[in-house]
């Protein structure tokens, strides 16, 4: 019997099938989606949860006539096997292939990328307001998870759209849990309209006592009719959101296609603005995923029989020494505090929460919050590290400046999955932070050129009196021997790996030991560049930069970072405001674009940021038959 | 008789005072800040609407032991003139004076610094984790108001504070309304807490109910008795808050400070967090201010006798030009939307409002929504025009670059109060816009040199089809003569103001008359300089700057704006990466650090951003007696 999956392309065909075909269909989709993301790597357990809703959705719903907005978007999978990317799923998160996210590059069936947390219900809102100005129909649908909905951007929308009482249905994805277990007062509050299954029935039997109780008095009875009136304030589940001005429906089973439907086909004749709360069990019909659905989160290629990680051996990852040097820099100082936003497992904190648990914050899906949190405890003596991946820091700039640096308080942002992070895409890159931190006065901005260096600059970071971050990429470490004692590096000061008369290579973070290599190719050829690991993106170690500039002419500078007021940028600003003019800088790092998915490796080949990369740029601006024994003249 | 505000030196004078006292020294700190602020200016109706509150939180808490932290900080006048700043409050808002806002530097009894909203919730729970932790004893205190809570970071900190159930005091300041009239479903809410009488006598009469229902049968008994337990979640005002795991208080009248010590003392002994609606009325004692709130919120030195603003006739501002020119545009463009944050009468959104309220919509204090808002309109078809002032604009980073940029959509930046805004200070400067947009991929950046130039920028802005800013300065254009007509400039294309063969002058924006009043004044030094409005920061002019770097050795660039990663720093990566090398290029802007307070004129003297400074600074990189007369060597 051919598979009902195969004949799916495009939400009518999905219209036509009947509930057991719609249930037979989920079942293929499972195994297709784990079948490929075995291999491929990705948000499985998310999308094993959303399979029912997703069909559901298609089934009630026109798309793309009416828009799904998916928020974060990794949920993705199961609408792009529907809506005609059937074929291509198995390029998923590949280099050139379909994206692991919504785009709308890629089928008019998505309607507004995602990627970052809790953007979805205020892009819902300006959609349907477009609709409302042309006088359209159709249906805008957010769907959201219960750990997005504690971002503060999703509380904004929804009071925007509780105040505009436009038609608008939020699907609220409750499973429990985001990422990591969830936090904060609106989970314990879901939880209790999840567990009080009186909640259902409360109202009408309400009423019923309401109805009764006239004849008690009459002073009773006003007291009663304005708590009538007020009813749907009182008894209604969902209060909380009621009060927003949404009408709540809900819970449902977001595993029972037969309810969505019904809940879903009521919530387009309500007018104004719906929430519907699904319950839905990450990791569904996948027994190690529901068993771990943090690990199976967001996974890499995977056994499909053990559901066991396909690991290959190899140095821990930055991420892993990171958490680890935390604990022991935490045993000998109490002041440090570990502070994430819903990323305790990808950021190594959880490391620092088990020996630490009374120190360790994960404040939800809350960038914003965590930052000003760290400012409030470091305003108090305490040494708060704020471990947040790169791209995601994005959203608390506004508090890294205004609540952190302008109070010059000694807050240390642990920056996870900076510069080029493979598979997640365009919304995940962490390729901005140079940028958008250097800018801010008083802060220090590092960036190891390995996981041994990540301890000595985290030391460096707990000693410093203000605020200072430190940026390391995703993934493995490059398997250097890591000091037993870590301690605190000279703020402000680079390192010397190589000398060299013809060429300087300034370089920052990851790409250092790339420069290295690249240098010694290079004196293969009679061109010898010397190689500065450059450790500060600021303070630069101006002494240092000024003196070798002033020896050599030509100046490279390599960063894993936007060169648009990048790490070489800072270099060329310390050039003109010293004078050191008639030097030749050649900046490497990415381009004014941005980069798209691909394994980490594809990409840096393709920016260059590789040995072989940075030897080309520098061959092909200096080329050999260039003199490389003039020096430039001394301009002291 | 004497004042009895001139004995009050810190907190512990406000205890000793009797009711009757209290109420006297209200009426003098009122007539005491209408006189100051009548000179200086400042925000005086959020602090008239405080006084008694203020009052209260001093007799009741015990400051500094006690934190206070004032969400968005302008209403602090009142404890500043409490607490030992009383005879420098004539200093207010001018260089070298008492800030407007809380500052730590300033008094032990500033906790926490502000200026930006709905940061204090936040920074309260990071405060109360830290006297946990230290095993000490003193309340924490946010004052926040109704407008700041519609900020999503507050929800963040609401979340966290609910869950953690940390002891700590929110007191929600309710003015019904933030700086323009309140908006969103929460403001709704208030509106109903605070107009129903029956809330505050409904949760007894509702128990008096109940003790009689028992009579009616057991099934109902039975209901009853859920309701009873789920009371509190039931019949309380303040639900919201309530299921947010907060204990409310209130609403409470914030002009009697009698009932505000009782329920402040009240709140003191309760265990978790505390929320306490407060209802003051803005610009409470003043009639003008009383009358007009929104025009008193943050004003000029004004008339004491009529409330009239002390006008020069000048210029027309740069926000009523673009409010102007928005309209008129919009007239012939029905894609165009107005959308702003709290701020229509500040951004000169209220002139596109009242010829086009069906296409304005003022979010609240939500930049972050604005933004994701405007970029869903944008997907549909629309030209979303977002006004937000630069400093507020920075708390929408990461949806500018992941929901707007990533997605090339065109949403249109009109960015008000960038570069030096004055009494406001540091945390208002609008210093950081060039380098945090130009990093972005997609985003084109413009500033006007004048407010006719803004004139087209704005036309250039919507005919454009992609994310594009522009940013302009705060208060009174130059003069110039406004053209009636608009029409688009040409992206990325400079204009060359004046010829000169030994230096040239690249400026943006403000600054461009002072560089060419310094360039004229160098000619009479014999010193030709030329002068090109750039207009651009991104995409530059490559082709011009090119061109004119080949032929001109010395290279000035001129900006309102920090030097790290700015428009300088854009145009040394274009030489870097074109190979015009041999050329000393002088940036001028503002240095790393923050921008303090005081009139602009004073700080545009202090980092040499006048004809003046920039003359000087020349003629000190380049003396007189260097050879003018050598021109650089053609490069081509």
């Amino acid at each position: 019997m051919g598979r009902i999956l195969d004949g799916i392309n495009g939400p009518k065909d999905v219209k036509k099938l009947t509930l057991s075909q719609l249930e037979q269909l989920a079942g293929e989709i499972r195994s297709e989606m784990i079948a490929t993301v075995a291999r491929t790597g990705g948000h499985i357990a998310p999308n094993l949860g959303v399979v029912e809703l997703t069909l559901a959705l298609h089934f009630t719903f026109d798309s793309p006539k009416d828009k799904f907005i998916w928020d974060v978007g990794h949920q993705c999978y199961v609408h792009k096997l529907l809506t005609g990317r059937r074929e291509k799923f198995d390029s998923l998160r590949q280099y050139g292939g379909i994206s692991g996210f919504p785009k709308r590059e890629e089928s008019p069936h998505d309607a507004f990328n995602t990627g970052h947390s809790s953007t979805s219900i205020s892009a819902a809102v300006g959609m349907a307001l477009a609709r409302e100005k042309r006088g359209e129909k159709y249906e805008v649908v957010a769907i959201i998870g219960d750990g997005a909905l504690t971002g503060g951007m999703a509380f904004e929308a929804l009071n925007h759209a509780g105040h505009l009482g436009i038609d608008l249905i939020v699907i609220l994805n409750d499973n429990e849990m985001s990422i990591a277990s969830n936090v904060g007062a609106l989970s314990s509050y879901l939880s209790r309209l999840r567990t009080d299954p009186m909640y259902f029935k409360g109202k009408e039997e309400f009423e019923t006592l309401l109805r009764k109780v006239p004849h008690i008095g009459p002073r009773v009875v006003k007291v009663a009719e304005r708590v009538k009136d007020s009813l749907k304030y009182l008894v209604v589940p969902g209060m909380l959101f009621e009060e927003l001005g949404f009408t709540y429906l809900g819970p449902i089973d977001g595993h029972n296609i037969a309810a969505m439907n019904s809940v879903f086909k009521r919530a387009k004749s309500i007018r104004g603005p719906v929430l519907i709360h699904v319950i839905t069990k990450k990791g569904k019909g996948y027994r190690p995923a529901e068993e771990n659905p943090d690990t199976f989160h967001g996974i890499g290629p995977f056994d499909i029989r053990t559901g066991s990680p396909i690991r290959k051996n190899g140095p821990p990852s930055y991420t892993s020494v990171f958490g680890n040097t935390l604990v022991q820099l935490a045993r000998e100082d109490e002041r440090i505090i570990g502070i994430t936003a819903a990323m305790p497992n990808g950021t190594g904190l959880d490391i620092f929460a088990k020996e630490f648990p009374a120190r360790f914050y994960d404040v939800g899906i809350a960038e914003q919050h965590a930052v000003t949190l760290a400012a409030g405890m470091a305003v108090e003596g305490f040494k708060p590290v704020v471990a947040i991946y790169s791209t995601f820091l994005q959203r608390a700039y506004d508090q890294i400046l205004h609540d952190v640096c302008l109070q010059n308080l000694p807050v240390v942002f642990a920056i996870d999955r900076a510069g080029i992070v493979g598979e997640d895409g365009e919304t995940h890159q962490g390729l901005f932070d140079f940028s958008y931190l250097r800018s801010i006065p008083n802060m220090t901005v590092m960036a190891p050129k390995d996981e041994n260096e990540l301890r000595h600059m985290l030391a460096t970071a707990i000693t410093f009196d203000g605020p200072i971050a430190l940026r390391y990429p995703r993934g493995s470490g490059t398997g250097v021997r890591l000091d037993q004692e870590v301690k605190p590096l000279p703020v402000g000061k680079a390192e010397v790996l190589r000398e060299g008369q013809h060429i300087v290579i300034l370089a920052i973070g990851r790409p250092v030991y790339d420069a290295l290599a690249a240098a010694e190719e290079l004196a293969s050829l009679g061109i010898e560049a010397g190689v500065i690991n450059c450790r500060f993106v600021k303070p630069l170690d101006e002494e240092l930069i000024k003196a070798v500039a002033r020896k050599v002419k030509r100046i490279v500078t390599v960063e894993e970072h936007v060169l648009a007021g990048g790490f070489g940028s800072a270099v060329l600003e310390l050039l003109a405001r010293e004078r050191i003019n008639d030097r030749e800088v050649l900046c490497l790092g990415i381009p004014d674009e941005f980069v798209p998915q691909g394994k980490a490796d594809i990409l840096r080949a393709k920016y260059g940021l590789t040995a072989e990369g940075i030897k080309k740029a520098i061959l092909s601006r200096f080329p050999v038959q260039v003199s490389y024994h003039k020096t430039a003249r001394g301009q002291a």
